[in-house]
């Protein structure tokens, strides 16, 4: 029998980290994409770069509102739909004792307990509401309890990341008065950036950080390279 | 007792409609703000209109291929971590047996059950290391396990929805040569498909559709007016 305390290294990434992840592997690859392939349409203007520009800065807001409170309602959502959900649970072990009882029992009967066997674990659950509720929440339903005053944070953080990820790739069509030359400073701090981005993403997420880095870069590789395509495609001459 | 069957109506909604509802709450809504953020920035140039609808559909492709591959990436990961972790708990419940068997104890000394009354309990559960390796990740760990297969079906649907729900928003810059007026009609247009879509949400992740209605809507039009605003501040002369 081991001694000494046993500490599982399991891993659970804080939810913070999610929504960094969440917020800039979107921010360095659409305004990324997005610019390049107005690039390939606009080169020969002579507004050219200011246009990049504007619309990657136009993207980089339209895209981290949308993802921030599309974050903020999710986490909302799922506050308030564990809270109902609980609340029916809770009615339920009222008015539908025998029946919830017996999912309980369901729960052990198919570990193959007896019903003898099973008899004090039945009553023990069902003796205290609020551990029976948290059972069925967890055995029959598989929720958990979202944190509360998550979405706040949680938005902003994916707003942030956005934001940052997304000045990125803009950063060298600011600098660089040609925009083909931007264009290629553009790939290449990106492409570099996502790959530092996928490697750090795998360390955290638990995938081979090198298979995270090769992820993202070709992600965000394909989404620029069909969006230059199909930008040059229907571009006005 | 009663002798009916019981028919719980907890809300699940199948994992495809959330795939729609991720691809088309983001495709109405960046696309739209884009075109908008666009149509401030250039709206005296002779090709405004070509212009935007360039620029919109750079941002669909990138879009949906960005969350496309995205949602593809996320479910593997999800698949891989969930292997991962449970061929974790099965090589400890060889190696590290009584920890583990003591992790089982421990979750119904929680619910206040004596050892000897919980004794026949832990010996059904870990008496089966299938059954019992199953007990872990849900308890301990809070994981369910992911659906095989998924990872792909989840990456088209959500990049068709990405496509359907940006299209909206630029039919009108399509169809109409003045492009002040396409904005009008994209306003409308859009505004009017994120209150539907909103609507239909709210159905089927139950909340309040009104409240669904209005929250789509708000954050369509937040994100559309941040994008035309910072568009038309640095928008080149």
């Amino acid at each position: 029998m081991p001694a000494t305390p046993h500490v599982e290294a399991h891993f659970t990434a804080p939810e913070s980290v999610r929504d960094v992840v969440i917020g800039m592997s979107d921010g360095l690859t659409v305004p990324f994409a997005l610019a390049a392939g107005i690039t390939g349409a606009v080169a020969t203007n002579p507004h050219a770069s200011a246009l990049v520009v504007t619309a990657g800065f136009a993207e980089i807001a339209a895209g981290s509102i949308a993802m921030g409170l599309g974050g903020y309602l999710a986490a909302r959502t799922d506050l308030e739909h564990y809270a109902s959900e609980r609340e029916r649970e809770v009615r339920e072990t009222v008015e539908l004792r025998d029946v919830e009882v017996e999912e309980v029992a369901k729960v052990f009967r198919d570990y193959g307990l007896t019903e003898t066997e099973m008899a004090p674990v039945v009553t023990a659950i069902t003796s205290n509401q609020n551990s029976w509720v948290d059972f069925m929440m967890r055995f029959e339903l598989g929720l958990e309890e979202p944190q509360p005053k998550r979405a706040r944070i949680s938005a902003l953080t994916i707003a942030m990341s956005y934001v940052v990820g997304g000045l990125i790739p803009l950063a060298p069509y600011m600098l660089l008065s040609n925009v083909q030359t931007g264009l290629w400073w553009s790939v290449g701090v990106t492409l570099l950036a996502l790959a530092v981005f996928g490697w750090v993403k795998g360390r955290f997420t638990g995938i081979n950080p090198i298979k995270g880095g090769l992820q993202t870069v070709v992600t965000g590789g394909l989404a620029a390279a069909a969006a230059f395509l199909i930008a040059k495609l229907i571009s006005y001459k």
